[in-house]
């Protein structure tokens, strides 16, 4: 069969109108997945913010007591349905309802179950539960899918606990060698001082699995993920569903400010190399940078030294985290501010500071696959035209460019992937607040079902399963 | 006598003429000197610097073990020049070498002995030292005063470890509560989590008196204190002294900036209320106004919470010290940067965050009494004329306002009070290098023995030994 190029992916499309109406009549149960979502945060449930037994965050850090208990509720959920279910040496757990094809790579839905210590009851999780809610849907309708349909559960994907981000998946994508993840330390220190490692904590709860972490151990036919925007576009837009094309490029840098901690009183402006002044003033000019040029800055944490009232720091620290759409367009942010960093620290501190820039992270831009796009796409469309009318233009799908990274940043690298995003209340995300409504958690199942689907369909109609 | 007002003291004037050359064979030892606060510096010596045994700066905590190891050193060396000590409530320590009148208040010379936790060994403790020393020189001389002379060591000047600064010598002045300074805790947690007092602390290293901690108990005919000038000024303006005549105004503050914790990646600037980029802007705001109206400005501490590379903080929080030499423009500083802050954070700060004011300190401009003024002036013009000349105007000594608060802040207003400065290496203080040569250590304690003296010859002339 013939295949074009889109992008640098091999496609073989989505045939809509062949796939169109055999599944509509499968439909996602709110309730049910609303229930098994809050039912799963009853694990590392915190920071409640109002009365209903709902209205709590969650502090979920991966491989802790409250991971593994969800983790086991995983495992149970999905045998109930007739899963077979395994986990791989980073604990990525894998459950897979087999298709009429039960050799082929299966689809997977995936996100991750781990949570930020002041996170809420969405990020990863809906995703997760999408995927299970899809199981159940097609278990009680005795759906015979062509190939193998499942879920992953990503660990560690937040990188709040062991400091990188999507770790797992990215293992398993062998972009990050297996030992370097292993021997990650936990970010906070014990009581009794020590750090963990990740290794040592998957052992400790049970989920250091022998199966390679690899997409050659376990490949995937495709990677669908459901997850909230975390961004206010689709509410303030009044859509729906966001079809996700790709991942916004980003880099982490750490930067330290070198100055003299000289006294507050007696050093005069003239004699001050004030590390503090300087770094605010390193902040404001990254904020303007990105903004001309359509990116996004932000500092996180700053750290300042001795941390004195009455003494000037000798040394700032503070992370900068800056994003583009483009590859291109971030590496013109990073030298427009490398290059203020140091006229601002030469010029403009007072007697002047040294900058020194500390790569942490670089992620280039993402483009997800045209044909879980379509798939995403062909089924979007199908479910927002039954929705009331709510945006101003009559289209409540958008296509997004994703602001954060995801586990389907790595999966893209090895299968076909795409994402579906849901509306966030307020954009709030990371936060204990954060809230999908049921109404909005459903639609993103639904539109998963729909576009898993249709992508199973594909397969045999472009002989992927022969 | 005629007394007159000058600057709200009544002053009796020191006769210069009368007292001249009475005592201008009495010269410090400079090597003794020398040799004493390096001794001492043995106690709580920390962050080496270099090879040579002197090259570290200090880390002597208010209290601490080195801190009782100095004060018994204190009381031994005083007590080996035939010198009572004794220790009040806040463990302030006074050696008193008694005079021909053996009743009335004493003269005294003071300082403090505790550092910062990266300190030096010049500020402070060259005022202890040079107090001893001059009792040295008085001592190998059969020098016999007309009032008693003594040194004094002030508890906890540095408010490093219990958070207030000068608090003895204002617990001593009736301008701080007994109580509160007894309750004041730690700064840091010790390792059971538990923060101790400084009443339990003065108890643990037997320096808790019974003598009242009050001017009216232990009653002073004035005070002199020689510190570092912990600037520039002297240096740069290559001058020997500087003649005191008060301390500058200044404010402490913690300005809380609260916003909202959403994702670094997916909340739009038009979305964000980002309380780190608002504090920086805010920090800058604060330096080009104490810049325009003459004054400082500094932030040494800041903390932003959660403490996320990729989400902002939803809280910064950050000192805010303000100086300036008249209390009327110092107010101005502290107005224009609320206006300010309130605007930048109102309008400038994306969506908008919430700025919120703590005063922590209220440190008045201090004008020191003419009297000690003058007895410093005449000392200092004196040991001037000495020394080679350096400074392009022909004048080694400068009148000086300090820029740092000091325990003769609080003397100040319980008795005639004022301060030598001497110079310091390229202004920098409160930092492991902070240094003052030998030989300008030993002017600021030969000018401090010519005021003492001074000022003891002129109690006679003025009747107020009688």
């Amino acid at each position: 069969m013939a295949t074009n190029e889109v992008n640098g992916h091999k496609t073989n499309g989505v045939n809509e109108t062949a796939t169109k109406h055999d599944f509509s009549s499968l439909k996602v149960n709110q309730s049910r997945l609303l229930d098994a979502i809050h039912t799963g945060c009853k694990f590392g449930a915190d920071h409640r913010y109002g009365d209903d037994p709902t209205e709590t965050g969650m502090a979920r850090l991966s491989l802790n007591d409250a991971d593994k208990q969800i983790r086991d509720w995983f495992t149970a959920t999905a045998e109930s349905l007739g899963c077979k279910v395994t986990f791989d040496q980073m604990g990525n757990q894998f459950a897979i309802r087999a298709g009429k094809n039960k050799t082929a790579p299966p689809i997977m839905m995936g996100s991750h179950l781990d949570t930020q210590p002041t996170g809420g009851r969405y990020d990863g999780i809906l995703g997760v539960n999408s995927g299970l809610e899809v199981l159940k849907v097609l278990h009680e309708n005795n759906f015979e899918t062509e190939g193998s349909v499942g879920v992953v559960n990503w660990t560690n994907e937040e990188g709040a606990r062991f400091p990188m981000m999507a770790v797992s998946s990215g293992v398993w994508a062998e972009a990050v060698p297996l030992e370097t993840a292993w021997n990650l330390a936990e970010v906070s220190p014990r009581e009794d001082g020590q750090r963990r490692t990740m290794k040592q904590e998957l052992e400790r709860i049970g989920y250091l699995g022998t199966q390679p972490a690899s997409y050659k151990a376990f490949p995937m036919a495709a990677h669908f993920e459901v997850h909230i925007e975390q961004g206010p576009i689709l509410e303030a837009e009044k859509r729906r569903v966001g079809i996700v094309k790709g991942v916004q490029a980003f880099k982490w840098f750490e930067i330290t400010v070198k100055g003299r901690d000289t006294h507050a009183g007696t050093t005069p402006f003239s004699a001050r190399m004030d590390s503090m002044l300087c770094a605010a003033k390193l902040i404001v000019e990254s904020n303007k940078v990105a903004k001309k040029l359509g990116g996004l800055a932000t500092t996180g944490i700053l750290t300042g030294l001795p941390g004195s009232i009455n003494t000037m720091a000798h040394t700032v620290t503070f992370t900068l985290d800056i994003r583009h759409t483009e590859d291109e367009k971030l590496a013109e942010v990073e030298k427009e501010c490398r290059a203020e960093f140091a006229r601002i620290s030469r010029e403009e501190s007072e007697k002047g500071c040294q900058v020194e820039w500390q790569e942490l992270v670089d992620s280039p831009a993402v483009i997800f696959h045209p044909d879980c796009i379509a798939a995403v796409e062909a089924s979007a469309k199908e479910i927002c035209q039954e929705l009331p009318m709510t945006a101003d233009d009559g289209q409540l799908w958008k296509y997004m460019i994703s602001g954060a990274g995801h586990d389907s940043c790595y999966t893209n690298r090895r299968c076909p992937t795409s994402m579906i995003f849901t509306s966030t209340r307020e954009g709030i995300s990371h936060n204990p607040q954060e809230y999908c409504s049921p109404e909005d958690c459903a639609i993103g199942a639904q539109v998963l079902l729909g576009a898993v689907l249709r992508y199973d369909r594909s397969r045999v109609e472009q002989g992927d399963l022969k």
